[in-house]
């Protein structure tokens, strides 16, 4: 059981983390701190929250854990305002959706920590939506880098296991690339075709079915989070997009030559992925 | 109350109407047909089935109404061998995802029929996964030529009303340009970016999140289904194709360029198109 945790920045992840931890009697105390006066008013009022902060640093004080919870372009900045502020034995993690920048930039400032990416989430963001369930049987990636302490990752891989998470190791560059992949590319495809579809008869979409609603729910995503995730991840996005491309490229190539043997080999090698998700 | 309707090709579609047309007390008896025995077999043990034929034009005898639910190639072969066996009065229809080539073909066979997109369904084919509320709310877009009886229009309109639908008409042209967009265009997105996804490493589908799932469900769907489809609204379908990739390039750019308020423009767009769904 963990004496103390802060979470910095409670939207959907930390509240839930929060939820989760206490739900289960695996912490004590849970001190936050928003940037937004607003944000901090309304953790004062949840079940959750035993304290609220107006500054990081402090709210950090005498905590086991910190999870920073913030936007990614904020998570370093941060890291270096709270690192003179923790306890020796504290460790320091994020939810962060990009990894080598934040992993390298936390070596440099000195401070204990390991990244980690919960790939659990929603378009519905904010604590108002914390389910204390969020994280069961989703996976998630701890990205140390190679001088990390054995005993703080497995504290960390406990911390998330206990939740309900599956727990994975990986490089930050591995990880973006993959997260480029499987994450991001889904991401701006499915903004992309809303995008698109704006420039299109506004009565159109009186007639969509549950399939465009599916495929483009991730796009209802908070716009200013999703730019600040893409451009960390800038290179290994733009990799993935031209992977896309070349695949509906040879698409499009069958579909206008009429070549039915490739279609539908398309197809069936897509149906194949799909089902073995 | 109908008389009597017949279902040519009895899968998901077809079996939800004739489920959804008994439980209302709309229509006294159901004939059917397939083409396969195994089909065949299945459909005389539903309770929505009162016969099962094992010839199409049988299946026809002294029906008012005629559904099509076979896939879009077979349609217009299948008018044209019921055509002289159906009642001076009877009305055909069939559910084919794409118009343009089906209703002119129909013409030529001079046929009672006016097509119908009913946008509902599942990547659940089959009549074992048929539900009587399967339309409920959804819409169907009629595409009668100009020469349609305004009586049969009406009469069809009152079908698909009659089991919850939304009704709207337009001609087959402006359907197949609809549904190249809405529904053909989020389709092979899915597919291709599923497709692409194999080519990459195979562990890392274990770690993908809700987000790749929802992006990707629709490509569950019948790949042979679908590549008819696709086929049978070859144009259309490019032309979606080409205005995405536009899109999709001028995102790229903005990435390349760190061009922030262009990427978080493009992002505003599609979430403000999402939630308006």
């Amino acid at each position: 059981m963990l004496k103390q945790m802060t979470i910095l920045g409670p939207g959907l992840l930390g509240a839930s983390l929060a939820l989760a931890m206490k739900e289960r009697g695996l912490c004590r105390r849970v001190h936050t701190w928003s940037r937004r006066q607003e944000t901090r008013k309304r953790a004062a009022q949840m079940n959750w929250c035993d304290a609220v902060f107006d500054e990081a640093p402090q709210a950090c004080l005498g905590s086991d854990l910190v999870v920073i919870c913030t936007p990614v372009e904020t998570i370093s900045p941060l890291l270096a305002k709270i690192a003179p502020h923790l306890p020796s034995d504290a460790l320091v993690t994020d939810v962060g959706s990009t990894k080598s920048r934040i992993c390298h930039e936390a070596r440099a400032i000195d401070v204990p920590f390991i990244g980690s990416h919960p790939m659990a989430g929603s378009e519905r963001t904010g604590m108002e939506h914390a389910r204390a369930d969020l994280f069961e049987a989703a996976a998630c990636i701890l990205t140390p880098l190679e001088n990390a302490d054995k005993a703080q990752i497995k504290r960390l891989r406990s911390l998330w296991e206990s939740v309900g998470m599956r727990v994975v190791t990986c490089t930050p560059e591995g990880h973006d690339e993959i997260v480029a992949h499987i994450s991001h590319l889904p991401h701006l495809i499915a903004s992309i075709l809303c995008s698109y579809l704006t420039t299109r008869d506004d009565a159109w979409k009186q007639l969509a079915g549950g399939g465009l609603r599916d495929t483009t729910r991730v796009a209802a995503g908070d716009p200013t989070l999703w730019q600040q995730i893409l451009e960390s991840n800038q290179d290994e996005v733009l990799h993935a997009i031209e992977g896309f491309e070349k695949e509906l490229n040879s698409f499009k190539r069958a579909l206008q030559n009429k070549d039915t043997p490739a279609l539908t080999a398309q197809l069936t090698k897509g149906k194949q992925f799909r089902d073995s998700l």
